[in-house]
C-alpha cells in the first residue's frame, strides 16, 4: 500500500523566557536579548504533527485524525496550553525553553504513543516568521 | 544545472462521505463517524503539486508553471470540482475517499503526464487542519 | 463606558446544492451553474460573529469570548457541521442555501441568544475568495 | 478629494493574565477560568491600525504608511513586545489587561498623534480566533 | 428583504514607481523614498469587491458572485495584470499610483457597471502589510 | 544533540520581467507570455530559510533566530528589496529572473555566510500560489 503522510494542525498559547539558570542576568540577556526578560513574554503556538505510514487498506486511513487531535489535545495541549513554561512544565525545569528545546520535547512526548512503524515529524511555530521542525534525527 | 522544487496551488470544492459499502451503516459510523453522514458533507480542497528537477538551461524554468496550472486544471480541477467524489469520480466507486485515498489517486492521474525526470509530491488540504502528502513511495 | 467590537472565529464543513424546487433542473443549471450539481458538492465554511457593546466595568469583556465559542458550537456547528445543508437543516427545506441565505438564518438563529443591548454582525466565507457578511439591517 | 481608509499591520507578542487584585484567586479562576493563571500565559498579538480620511492632492497619500509604521513602532511595539503587560506596562496597573481594555489603552496612544482630521480604528488579534476592534466611540 | 454584502476577493501583479513629473527626483525620493525607484518596483496586488444590497427573492443572491468574478476580469484584472501602472494604465499617466489612487480608480472603473441599488466598497493589498478601502464617499 | 530545522520568514518587493537578451521579443512572449512585458511586472516575494543542524548545548539554539533575520536583511533584502531586478541586482545581468534562478542566487549568496555543518534551503514565493525551493542539490 502507499505510504502517506497525515498531518493535524494544533495551537496552544504559552507565556516562557529563555535564560540558564547558572549564568547571570547580565549573560542571559548579552545571549537571549529580550528574549531573556524575567517576567516573561508570551506566543500562540501553532504545531504541525505529521505521521508517515502505509495506508490501511480496510479504513483508508494511515492514522485516523480524530484520533491523533486527541491525543495532540491530552499529550500537548492540556499541559502547554496557558502555562508558564519555565515554572509549570517540569522537562523545562532545567532546560531553557528556546523553540527547539520546545519541539523537541513534543516530538518526545508523543513518540512513545506513535508505533514504530509510522515516521513522526513535528513542527512547532513561535511566531508566524519563527518556527522549527524535529523528526527525532 | 541545480534541482529545484516547483510548487503550484490550486482548489476544488467537492462532497463526499466516508463509508464502505461491504459495511454496515452502523460499522460505517463506528469507524468514520459523522464523516460517514449518508447525506454527504463537503470541503474546499486546497492542493499543491511539487516537480523536483534540473532548471532548464534555456528557459530558467525547471516546469512551466502555466502549463502545471493547466494540466491540473484538465486533470484535476474539471473532474472534482463541484463534484460529488462518491458518485461522480469513477475512482472512488469502491474506493473510499479518505484524503489519503484521494491524494493517490491525485498523483496516479499526474504522474501520467510528467515526464520521469521530474519528482512529483502532492499535498491535499481537507481543511486547513487536517491534511496530507503523497510522493510515490 | 467605551463600546468595542468583539470578534470569534468558528467553522464547519457542509454539502449543499443550489436549487429551487419549483424550477426545472435546466433553469436551475442555467441560473446556478455547476452549483446546483443535484449530487452536492461542499465546503469548509469559516464563520465569524461579532458583537459590540459597552466594556462591562467589572470583568473587562463585552462578551465572554469562552461563553460565545459555545453558544456557536451548540447553536451552529453542531446544527451545520458534516451535515447536507438542504436535507438535514430545517431552514433550507424550502430555502436556497447561498451564502446570503445562509448567513441570515445564522445570523437570526444567533440573535434570539444575544441581548438587544449589543449589536450582531455575521461574516461567512463559502471559500477564501467568496463571502458574505449580515448585521440584521 | 475621496476619503480612503489606510491600514497597517503590526505585531507584538506579550505576557499577561485576566485578573483583578480586588478579587480572590477563586473569584478570578471562577470569572476568568485558565486567563487567570497567576504564572502568566502569552500571545503573539496582531494588530491592524486604520486611518481615514481624503487624499492629500500633493501626494497621493491619506497618511505616509513608512510614518505610521514607525508611529506604530514607537508608541506600541516597544512599550508592549515581549513585555508582561500586568507588571510592565503601566496602563494596566490597576486595569485587567483584557483583549477589549487593550485595544482601548492602543486606541487612546495613537489618538493623540493622529490629527483629528483623521478617524481612527485599532483592531487587536489575540489569537487568529478572538479579537477585537475599537474606533474611539 | 435583508440587506447582505457579498465579497469577492481576486488578485494581480504590477510594477509601479511613486513619482510626481513635476518634481525633481531628489525631491521624489525625499517623499516616497525607495518607493520611487526610477527602475519600478511591484507587488501581488489583493482586491476585496463588496457589494451591499437586498437578497433577490428568486435566487438567493445579491449579485451573482460568478458575474462578479468575470466583471472584475474584465475591468481590472486585464487591465491592471502584468502591467507596468505608470507605463501603460492610461488612468495613471498623470496620476501618482499610490495605493489610495488606485483603489480610487479600481472603484470608479467598476462603479459604473453596478447598479446605484448597491453599495460598492473595494479593498486593495499592496503588501500584506500595507492596504486601503475605499467606498466612494 | 538533536538535528532541528530552524526556520525563518522574510519578503522583498520587486520588479522584473522574463526575458533572454539573445532572443527576439516575439520568442520571449512565446515562451513567457506577459511575464516578459517590456515594461516589467512585479511581486510581494516572499522567502524562508530553513537552516539543519544540532541543537547547541549552551544555548538552546541550532542557529540565533536573530542573528538570521539580520544575516537575511543584509545579504538579501537591502540587495532586492523595492529593486528591479533584471537593471539592478548584478547576478541576473545575464540571467533570466525566473523564480528558479532566483531562488538559487539567493541560496548561493547565503550558503557563503553559513557554516557547512548546517544544511541550507531556501523557499521563495512568487506568488502565494507560485512558489520555488532550493536546498543546494
Amino acid at each position: 500500500m502507499p505510504r502517506v503522510t497525515v498531518h493535524r494542525k494544533a495551537h496552544f498559547n504559552a507565556a516562557h523566557r529563555l535564560y540558564r539558570k547558572d549564568w547571570s542576568d547580565e549573560k542571559n540577556f548579552e545571549v537571549f536579548n529580550k528574549c531573556s526578560n524575567p517576567n516573561y513574554h508570551g506566543h500562540n503556538y501553532e504545531l504541525i504533527v505529521s505521521l508517515t505510514g502505509e495506508i490501511d487498506k480496510e479504513t483508508g486511513y494511515v492514522y485516523d485524525l480524530g484520533k491523533l487531535k486527541k491525543l495532540i489535545k491530552i499529550e500537548i495541549e492540556e499541559v502547554f496550553d496557558h502555562k508558564n513554561l519555565n515554572l509549570e512544565v517540569p522537562e523545562f525545569k532545567d532546560l531553557n525553553p528556546t523553540a527547539e528545546n520546545i519541539v523537541v520535547v513534543i516530538y518526545n512526548k508523543l513518540r512513545k504513543h506513535i508505533s514504530l512503524s509510522l515516521d513522526l515529524e513535528v513542527r512547532l511555530y513561535e511566531t508566524p516568521r519563527n518556527f522549527v521542525t524535529y523528526s527525532g534525527n
